[in-house]
């Protein structure tokens, strides 16, 4: 979509709190403070600051979902979905942002200062769960002056977040959209992201964490970065993106990128050591892993939140699969929260939350709609 | 199955050929000599020399497929499949079995020493591709005074070399047995590929490929050797084995192994680096990166070779899906190549083809008996 649809120069904002001797009590026991959270927000608060929706970003997303920043021509990572007009309408709605704990965007993580030692945290930095990261969330949203969200929305981990909310406080949020996420990892998930952080790890440069003096442990983390992008897409995206294409390159060098999917997974990796911390990686992966809301986790027998839900799966998505979305809804069906199921065609594997905007944004667009009680009558989704 | 049905005692045996100045011409042009090729033989070569098979290993594999070497509780890689009454029935077949070139357990590879320097290859050691592979096992046949082989079988790269024999050498071939494979990698495949190589060349003991005075590259070994296990499995039978069990551990050590799958991940690729070489694992996925049998390559238009082939492929495996074996017999078909095509439900991944012996022995045993004309007629398989 053109700049013109969009919700223009958008800021970076700040929010400290749990300063010593007040710390953060973490889900591990573990104290932390004080706490800094990056976030920013689009579109105006009502009166009755009903109308609030929380944006959660995905593993290594941030706090700028929409907008452009000063200086950058490039929008942040859900524009097209946010903005006047757009699924998440800014003349409606008031979207907040806010990026995790234990991330580096600006959010307290490994890489902040940690006050005692007046260096990075660097391991010092206490394990972060999926529950600690909606628990900060609660603080900012009180800070807003929100006393209940009229959405939740997020993919991916983003989406383990929305779920999270649920479980943390139900009191507090009307409406859930979780995309492409699961109640926890599989096997296969947990050992995709082990030799992710094995990969960091088995970089010498990484120091044990403490390389924040020397700079990142690139290598791995380039080579953890490329495998995270063969899992985001497809077989037949990638086979429709690259096919069997050579690239160009010197015939004499051997072990060189051949191929022009060897070069997309070279670059991915190589720009991703410029922008996020590698112990940050190591965190958050631990993090998704741990998290865990099978059972009665997500919602207590016996208890029916007032809360409906949106659940948006993507069938060539192999990394969180359509049957993990499934056993979400099975769930939700089973204590009778109100739940609509919907799972997209698309060819994009993992990457379709972030692409397939025009699918997504007719079901969310119709969703809030009935959830802010315009719709006269239930709306039937299909695709 | 137990030792007694087993083939018992082997030993490698090697032959060497191709010496200087008579160098062997590899596929780029490049020449490599002396050659040495390690094989094992199980069963007796039948006086007219039509009984023969040739065992084709897969990616890491050797050349003993099956019975004990001396000292060695561990029987070869396929010893369920080879033997006395088994699939490859030892009593009535000639089975030979040949490690790579390119490879690291007895055959000439980058680990090899080069008569020129008086130090082993390393990267000197020129580019190999299945069709090298296959032609030095060419000369083995030779050797051995085989005109024809009652057949070819593999799995995985092995089922590559099948296929390249087809291509190579029609006439030297009664049958062929490719096994979940396919006639070309994909993106995703090659991706795959290409982050195991990363992780070699990424450690910086690699040393260019220079560390055979100082050790392998053991830790960007033991990572490229855990991604490939994970697409060795499937999602479920991940699920089977480790669930979301836990380790024992020690508390305090933050990102060790917690869970049961980041254990045995570990341990494979611990275990793999004492066991391969580092090169070899680039020279090796490079061979597979670059195979392309589509189009005309396996089988020339307008010629109709009197080959028949058993095609094989399992249900969860993703790594090698069921659609590029119906390639191959969709190929094979429009050429009026007499194929049979079986896709066993297994749980197994791509790890089946060495797992569902039960199911292949079936399948394998009837398909060589047709071959051999023991059958009156011909064999419908269904499973």
């Amino acid at each position: 979509m053109s700049k013109e649809n969009s919700i223009g120069k958008t800021d970076k904002k700040y929010y400290s709190f749990a300063a010593p001797p007040n710390e953060l009590v973490l889900e591990s026991g573990e104290k932390l403070g004080p706490v800094k959270i990056a976030y920013e927000t689009y579109g105006q608060l009502n009166k009755d600051k009903s109308n609030a929706i929380l944006v959660e970003h995905a593993f290594s997303g941030d706090a700028h979902a929409a907008g452009y920043h000063e200086g950058d021509d490039k929008p942040g990572w859900w524009d097209d979905l946010i903005g006047p007009d757009k699924a998440l309408d800014t003349k409606k709605y008031f979207i907040i942002c806010s990026n995790i704990i234990g991330g580096c965007k600006g959010s307290t993580g490994p890489s902040s200062i940690n006050p005692v030692t007046g260096k990075p945290y660097a391991l010092d930095f206490p394990i972060v769960t999926v529950a600690d990261m909606v628990k900060v969330q609660k603080y900012l949203i009180d800070h807003l002056g929100i006393k209940k969200l009229l959405s939740v929305i997020g993919g991916s981990m983003g989406g383990m977040q929305v779920l999270q909310w649920v479980a943390s406080y139900p009191e507090s949020v009307l409406s859930a959209i979780p995309i492409a996420t699961t109640l926890k990892h599989s096997p296969q998930q947990i050992a995709f992201d082990e030799v992710g952080r094995q990969a960091v790890i088995a970089d010498p440069a990484w120091l044990n964490g403490n390389y924040y003096d020397f700079g990142q442990p690139e290598r791995g983390l380039a080579v953890a970065r490329m495998i995270g992008h063969i899992t985001y897409m497809s077989d037949r995206s990638m086979e429709e993106k690259f096919s069997r294409k050579l690239k160009e390159k010197s015939k004499n060098l051997k072990f060189t990128s051949d191929f022009e999917v060897e070069g997309y997974l070279k670059y991915r990796g190589d720009t991703f050591v410029k922008r996020f911390d590698a112990n940050s990686y190591l965190y958050i992966t631990k993090a998704m892993d741990y998290f865990d809301l099978s059972g009665d986790k997500l919602i207590p027998r016996k208890k029916k939140p007032g809360i409906r839900f949106l659940v948006i799966a993507f069938k060539s998505d192999w990394l969180y699969p359509a049957y993990q979305a499934q056993e979400i809804v099975k769930l939700l069906k089973a204590r009778n929260v109100n739940t609509t199921y919907c799972e997209i065609d698309s060819t994009y594997g993992h990457d379709a939350f972030l692409v397939e905007i025009e699918k997504e944004s007719h079901l969310i667009k119709h969703f809030l709609r009935s959830v802010s009680g315009e719709n006269g009558e239930e709306y039937e989704y299909s695709i």
